[in-house]
C-alpha cells in the first residue's frame, strides 16, 4: 500500500521537524507545522500561540481551566473543557488535511488521530539526552533551567497529553511503523530511511520468506 | 563511531530472526541465535532445549523452581534461581560474544547487557497481529490455541523478561537506536535498512544542520 501520509512523532530536541521537513522537501508534498497551529487557531478561536504552546501538553495542566474560552465565540465550547475542545478541533483538521492529499504532519498526536488510514507512515524520532541538550541550547538558547530539565519537562507534556488523548503509550515502537535515534543515525539519514520506505511503498508488494 | 554488533529484539512472528539473519549475510559476519542457546547450555549444564524455551521467559514462571539445577553440577547455581543462574551465564557468553567481533546477535536482551558499548546498533523488529499470525501458522502450523493467544502468550514472556532483568520497557523505542514494522516494510527492506545504517556508520561524521 503506498504511503502517502507521514506523521512524525518526536522528542522535544530530536531534529524531528527537522527530519520532516527535509521528507517532505525531498518528496516534494506540504509540510504541517505551523501550518497545523495556524490552521487549529482560525478554528477554535485561540491565538496561535496559545495553541502552540498547549495542544500538546498535560490537559490537567492548570492552564487548561475553562476560563480560557475564547473571546468572541460564547458558548462554542459546548460544556468541553478547553483542553478536550482543543483536542476536538486538532482531530478535525488533521483529519481534514490528511484528505486533502500527500503531505508530512509533524507532532499533535497525528499518528493516532490517523491511524486508520492505511496510506499513513508513522514515525518517531528521538535521541539520547546529551545530542538533545546540546541542539535545544544551541536553537532556542539557555534559560534558568538545565537543558535536561526543559527536556524532561517538555517530554513529560507530550506523554502525558498523549496518553490521555489516546490510551497509549507515547514512544512505544508498535504505536509507529518505524522508530529512529537521530543521535546515531543522524538527522539526514533518518530523513533518507523514511523517504525510501515512502517511495518503496510505491512499488509493487514483493516480499522474500525465509 | 562504527556499529560492529548488531543486536536485534522482536516480536514473536515478526521475523526478527530472519531479519538478523539476512543482516548478518549481507554484512558477512556472524549470526548468534541457536549458537548463542548452546553456548549458554554448555556453560550452564543445561540441554539447549531447556535453555531455548526458558531463557527469554518469565522469571516467575513455574518451570523457573530451583528444582531444575543441572544434572552433575551440584552447587554451581551458588543458591540462585535457575533464572537468575540462566541470566549470568547469558549475560556472560553475549559480552564475550560481543568481544570477540562484528557479530548479529537475537533476542535474549542484549540490547540491555550491550547498552554500554558504543559499537553496537541496537534495533527492535515488530508487526501487527494480522502479519505474525499468518507467519507463525505457516512456519510453526496450527496448534490447540490461536496464533493470537500463541502471540500475545510469547510476547507477554519476553516482555516480562526483559522487565524484571532490565527494568526497561520491552518495545519502548528509546531502548533501541532503530525500530521497524516489518508487516509495512517488509522483512527484505527491514533488513537493507539496517545495513545502510551499519555502512553508514563507517563513513566519517557529517551532519546538516537547520
Amino acid at each position: 500500500m503506498e504511503k502517502k501520509i507521514i506523521t512524525i512523532s518526536r522528542e522535544f530536541g530530536s531534529g524531528g521537524r527537522t527530519v520532516g521537513r527535509m521528507v517532505a522537501d525531498k518528496l516534494g508534498i506540504p509540510f504541517y507545522d505551523k501550518e497545523l497551529v495556524d490552521q487549529i487557531a482560525v478554528e477554535s478561536g485561540f491565538a496561535p500561540k496559545f495553541v502552540e504552546e498547549n495542544g500538546e501538553h498535560s490537559p490537567g495542566s492548570s492552564l487548561f481551566s475553562y476560563a480560557f474560552a475564547p473571546q468572541g465565540v460564547p458558548g462554542v465550547m459546548n460544556g468541553l473543557s478547553t483542553a478536550d475542545f482543543l483536542w476536538n478541533i486538532q482531530c478535525s483538521v488533521i483529519l481534514q488535511l490528511a484528505e486533502k492529499g500527500p503531505c508530512v504532519i509533524v507532532g499533535r498526536n497525528a499518528d493516532y488521530i490517523l491511524k486508520d488510514r492505511e496510506d499513513a507512515l508513522h514515525t518517531f524520532i528521538f535521541a539520547d539526552m546529551a545530542f538533545r541538550a546540546e541542539r535545544i541550547v544551541k536553537r532556542y538558547g539557555e534559560s534558568d533551567k538545565s537543558p535536561e530539565t526543559r527536556l524532561q519537562e517538555k517530554d513529560k507534556r507530550r506523554r502525558v497529553n498523549y496518553q490521555h488523548y489516546t490510551g497509549r503509550t507515547w514512544g512505544q515502537a508498535q504505536n509507529y511503523n518505524i522508530c529512529l535515534d537521530t543521535g546515531v543515525l543522524g538527522i539526514e539519514q533518518s530523513a533518507d530511511i523514511i523517504c525510501q520506505a515512502v517511495m518503496r511503498s510505491r512499488e509493487p508488494a514483493k516480499e522474500s520468506e525465509e
